[in-house]
């Protein structure tokens, strides 16, 4: 049996020392996200083979990384961005899932977490030593679960067109289009001679 | 001083250990990924903050995420998809850098990798036993690499907007545009009642 959610890294301690080594620091979105990641593995006990969607491309994503085996890289895990910070978890055979996010309703309760949620709080204010310990005793109680569908249109996987060379760089690329590459149409870098 | 490429995972069979751990099993994309990032640090010595831009959405991010501080979701590493085998390490601050990529001239000196790269090679044919030994072997001499200058437009982190409710959903969301999130104007689930 895999281990999935805070059981991954020995609990929640060890959670925050793997997200301090991966992620650089205890960024406060992430441990909000290991109680998300934990949440939603739970209700998907059973399940087998999970992939993972994440609404938001800040953060959200390496909690998920860190607690299944779901990695931007094997594909498993994807961001399609709404902005808001929810992720969804899915069976990879029936698209049947939970998606859990921050319910600003139940964010009331927690005002320290609030006021950092909704950016009012400077960093000097509230420091991660003061922050990070609030989050982790509220746990659950900010989040909101539901069963969902995974539409397959959406989480179907592209399968990349064969490699072939493209006829200006003359590196192999994988995309539909012409013979040359995306790269050579317009790069996001130049060289230095 | 921190520690970088294959150093970070103490040595090449660290890293296959931690790629396998990771990433699920040793993909020999990632195993490739492995030798592009060791040879970009290697000509990014001195500089002490690097971002990193993956060139295809597939593997290659996992090579960074595991032997640089930059993740999925801290935002160091970003994908920009040429669909090219090909990865740049650049300095934050100058952006001056080293891109990395196979080279597919170089691959004529290595059959069993040449195969599999394009694709004419079954897994059956080819285990991973038989082909990531090669990979090893082989190291820098199938990658070909140049200094290059990223464009600050193509690299500028976008600062989202400040979060605000969705009128639909009620949930926290921050994105340009009306006041329904991007996720009530179209999302990849819907909920099950």
């Amino acid at each position: 049996m895999q281990k999935l959610g805070f059981e991954r890294r020995g609990g929640v301690e060890g959670f925050l020392r793997a997200l301090e080594e991966f992620h650089g620091y205890r960024a406060p979105g992430v441990v909000i996200g290991g109680f998300m990641v934990d949440l939603a593995v739970r209700q998907m006990r059973g399940h087998e083979m999970l992939d993972a969607v994440v609404e938001t491309s800040k953060c959200l994503i390496d909690a998920v990384q860190l607690l299944t085996p779901c990695t931007a890289g094997n594909g498993w895990v994807r961001v399609i961005d709404s902005g808001r910070y929810a992720l969804t978890l899915y069976d990879k055979v029936t698209f049947e899932g939970v998606r859990v996010w921050v319910d600003p309703k139940k964010l009331a309760g927690f005002p320290e977490i609030e006021r950092w949620f909704f950016r009012r709080a400077s960093k000097k204010d509230l420091p991660l030593e003061v922050l990070n310990p609030k989050i982790v005793a509220a746990g659950e109680g900010i989040l909101s679960w539901r069963r969902v569908r995974v539409l397959t249109g959406a989480a179907g996987k592209r399968h990349a067109p064969e490699p072939r060379l493209c006829s200006d760089c003359g590196e192999s690329f994988r995309a539909e289009g012409p013979e040359r590459c995306p790269g050579c149409r317009g790069s996001y870098c130049e060289v230095v001679e």
